[in-house]
């Protein structure tokens, strides 16, 4: 079996020791404890043990759900190739622990920097989870057709990006995005598309053809964790074990803390949970009804059921934490998954032969166009705000519009700037990311050897003369 | 493989689409955000910021445990079937999400209608729930045997006897059921039971036992994953891989927040707690102690372990807020463990052969008797109720008696009559509900197809004649 | 197949009565609700409602963390051995559970007994867990060598010396050790490895080597789950399918929660989690590139990934509720994920050639050496306290400092003196409870069981024959 030749056995070692010596530096000399975490600052200003509880407890409750909806949800469980299983859950945490340290120096120095340092707390850790799920879910579009080192790099560049892109919507632009739909999941996956653009890999194919039919379908069947047989067309498509739905029950029972986490307290997160909650569970029935509908024969598709279910959360990342209305939470919901189904059905196919888009993980579908479609609804939720129906909650939704220096329809028109913005900035940064990751010293793997752990794992030897021995001894007994 | 026919391919897509189109109707006219979630109610009222934190938080606890409970223990993992893996854990999906609206409406027209208006806030999400709890224990006592379409209208209906149950004890009868021992457990375990003793399908095991010889055991324990191997007499009856035992861990650990997420805040949350913790570290050990000692070799069973173990949180349902005592939370968890574990052993063969009923999943034990005794156990420590033990806090746990309006004795009547009328209720209904999916339009799979995952999904093509090679290889070379 | 004698079937039945109706008497006799679950003494109190709330939900959140990393990540998915799914995780369930109750009556006489009662509340379920996770490190250093009552004895003995360690550090020495470097990982550690001494089998690889070839690795690549294969050298090696990094994930993800859960409230939770975090980052960067380094060939291993990654959670388990400062943290996970690596690579090997040691799981690596240089760092950090660096905050961290009853040395050498308590109980505990499990009448498994399912568990008869016949079939035709 192929092994990565020796003079650069060092590259992943080399830039894991390098980046993690470089951000420890960089931590050294600016990241401090904030004022709720230093026990010198916090006990010298006159706190009551209620404000005390009040800081803390907040930001506890939304951090650990986030934190688990990222790694258990986006990370973990990203899906399972069928020889690519250890690749796929470590690379996953890999980049995303590095991401973690990398976004709080990068966010730190953009939004909390006061006197030459980044005084860091629990908000520091849900802003960098947040940058992780972006980065995540680029990593989604070019899974198994990139190495670790080429991971790092991507996330090097992504997180950058996704800091510069998230600061002009948040801090210059005055947008309202609490869950993300442009920052997090329009950004991650054309950030990803754009990447996987650059590294389209013609004849990925036939080399996978050529190995497919070491997986009989029957085995899988025999052992009882129903499987979607590989496509001989689309080898890299993700076979589907049981496994992989609680990635999507995990996500889909996050969801509501994840939009709500960065929300502001009382009303705002209330309204953003109990929305995202009823958007789910729309999203969900129209996957159903849209999957037994376009089968052709009335059954169901499981990769539908998995991915498109989720669309509800995406869909109202902006729009959730606003005056959507239950009803309003429905039809979003309802939207998202029937345009994320079709996505799967119809347009997927069209991405890889027109565009030469080989997106490993359907991304585009549960990301990328719910993630549009969550911009454009906020765009037309904030055009439609007014006094009348905020009240004085206003303030913490739309300040701006509160203070009086904006209409609700000049909000709208930054809304939809921002969506801009963020394509514009995804799409430049993921071509520039796939011309960094082709950098020959990080050794992408040939087509050969793309979704193989072998290569990069200490795993039993190749028994592939083995297994095909059976089937060589059926022939020859029926010969 | 046999298809769904031609004409009746639409029956679950149109079945989405109709109740999706009616929840979204009748959410249109009728739910709005309460004065927590409503942008303009919250300001309008004078309202602190620790008020604010103190109505938002903690639900939002409580919220997110139970929601993770119900989606992750109650309905993904609920069971293995061999070839049922994507139906169990999807269809489940799918009934749950669809009641999660559904029975917002349904308790908000009974508990929170105003002005012509339903108020949903986060307190909806919990009864929501607690509801798609219910049916997806029913749910448990047909697995298999019945099509999404017939489990969409199994839910509709159920939905709203548990919602006039609950309304009738607890808002009529003043019954105290916190975590539902009666409300959740018995109504859910009894609808199911009778619903599946109407769909009793005397061939079954016939037309599986020709089926089952395909899993060959020996192929699970060369894969690592033991599993108990189907008995050809009971061929529906769940193979427990270890991912099982997952939602074992998760029901046991989530627990004790499912009980306490509606009690009195305060000591009554904090009893709940404590309760039930104890009462289920006794029926794991109870469970234990009584699998190896009607096995007659000493030897455990995990069907034992993975589900008696679990009665001890469902004994407690009604009882764990009141004061019952360490102690009697032991005795409570030790009882619940025995009696289910026994159930499994002797009483699911009786049930099936002298009842005609097929409990896929066991829910009888697990849900219905330690939920009966649950009830009992609640009459009992309501009986005792004194104002010594309760001091001011029978204000809380037992309002009525406080107020002088009834007494200890006549409340404990009162939970008794509760019991009543909840198995008469998850009687009447559930055998109308077996009546209802009977429909012929809802296509009941036949015998042959129960059990199958090939009916409802694009699997890959059935791999009989491929599966069967090896064993005739083998008999030729033998012969 | 071997069955458990006749005369010896109930000694694991009648230790579960035994152990639960002593416990049950203990609880009747001495445990009652504390102030502030009883309703009576709660409500008798002229609490408000704020208060009410703070003492119960910051206990709450905390509880519910780690209990869902010691059931589901200490607990479940401890190890996948490949005969020993069953028993790993059953068996794991019931001690836990058993220490739950046992520690709930020893914590109980040393903590909050008052007036002749054991007062509980939801500190008392965080402390029990915390015992209960102590005896699951222990347990994963013997697993797979030891019957259930084995196991239920070992606890028995165990949650006594961890209590009374415990108590001589925290309540006697004024030890700090928030998150349990010492307390409970290298307590653990130590106390199984000195148990596994005492059993050492120097008979177990021919045993298993034997049994090893029938499971043949390939089977494993083509159903997709890759595996480690055994090793013939360590058969009892844990082969590591895609469930265990699940574990590996939710351990990652909670540890956060369970470093903060007893620390005090305020800055204290918070700089604990910032802590934690990023010692985590830090661990699972340098573990990906000391696993490349020294492998050889550039290639990872996943056991190194599974488990040093998780080092830097327990290597700030002293001192990350200290002014460790965000780089101090970076620096310590750093430094106990290199260890652990180091530890599995070149350590393990001569642990057991050396010391005749066999460490299942390899706790040595995970919570031996990381807890050790954990307890070193607390004695640093300890050391360079002042009041600048803590202001008032010294009153919570090292309140006797702040009262001036000690200088911030005598504070290092009391914990550097707890440490070596702390190894000296393990050691001499450990090794009694070597002794203890050894009496006959405990029924040790033959060499020949170890790592059997079948001698505990009702599960399909034993294929082998059928299971060899392909390859015999495939000989025969190949002669």
């Amino acid at each position: 079996m192929a092994r990565v030749p020796r003079h650069r056995r060092l590259v992943l070692p080399l830039l894991c020791l390098l980046f993690q010596g470089a951000t420890a530096l960089l931590f050294a000399i600016f990241v401090r404890y904030n004022h709720e975490t230093d026990a010198a600052l916090w006990h010298w200003g006159n706190h009551s043990n209620a404000d005390n509880e009040f800081y803390f407890r907040y930001p506890m409750k939304g951090f650990q759900d986030v934190h688990v909806m990222v790694f258990v949800g986006f990370g973990f469980l990203m899906v399972f190739l069928q020889r690519y299983g250890f690749s796929s859950v470590a690379f996953t945490f890999l980049v995303a622990t590095f991401t973690l340290q990398w976004a709080t120096l990068l966010q730190g120095f953009l939004h909390s920097f006061h006197g030459g340092h980044i005084h860091v707390g629990v908000e520091s850790l849900i802003n960098a989870d947040f940058c992780a799920g972006a980065v995540l879910i680029s990593f989604g579009a070019v899974l198994g057709k990139t190495g670790p080192a080429q991971l790092l790099l991507m996330a090097l560049l992504e997180a950058v990006l996704f800091s510069v892109n998230e600061f002009i919507l948040l801090s210059v632009l005055g947008v309202r995005d609490a869950g993300g739909s442009m920052t997090i999941h329009t950004f991650g996956a054309y950030f990803g598309l754009f990447l996987s653009r650059v590294l389209y890999r013609s004849q990925l194919e036939k080399s996978k053809a050529r190995q497919s039919s070491v997986y009989h379908s029957d085995l899988f069947a025999m052992i009882g964790l129903p499987v979607r047989q590989l496509s001989p067309r689309r080898p890299w498509q993700p076979f589907l074990p049981m496994g992989s739905f609680l990635r999507t029950i995990f996500l889909w029972v996050f969801w509501p803390s994840f939009n709500s986490a960065p929300t502001a307290l009382g009303d705002g997160q209330h309204r953003t949970v109990v929305n995202t909650y009823y958007s789910l569970t729309a999203s969900t029935l129209s996957t159903f009804a849209l999957s037994a509908l376009v089968s052709g024969d009335g059954r169901l598709d499981m990769v539908h059921i998995q991915n498109a279910a989720l669309a509800g959360g995406v869909v109202v990342g902006t729009s959730s934490e606003m005056m959507l209305t239950p009803f309003g939470a429905l039809a979003a919901g309802f939207l998202a998954g029937t345009v994320s189904t079709l996505g799967y059905k119809f347009f997927t196919p069209v991405l890889e032969s027109r565009f030469k888009l080989q997106d490993t993980c359907g991304v585009h579908n549960l990301h990328g166009m719910p993630g549009l479609l969550g911009a454009i609804l906020g765009v037309v939720v904030a055009a439609l705000a007014t006094h009348d129906a905020y009240g004085d909650g206003l303030k913490s939704v739309f300040p701006l519009i509160a203070k009086g220096q904006r209409s609700a329809t000049s909000q709208a028109v930054y809304q939809l700037f921002g969506m801009f913005v963020t394509l514009a900035l995804a799409a430049v940064g993921g071509s520039l990311g796939g011309l960094l990751v082709k950098l020959p010293f990080l050794d992408s793997p040939p087509d050969s050897q793309c979704f193989e752990d072998q290569v990069y794992w200490e795993v039993p030897e190749e028994p592939e003369a083995e297994t095909q021995r059976p089937l060589r001894t059926e022939d020859t007994t029926q010969a």
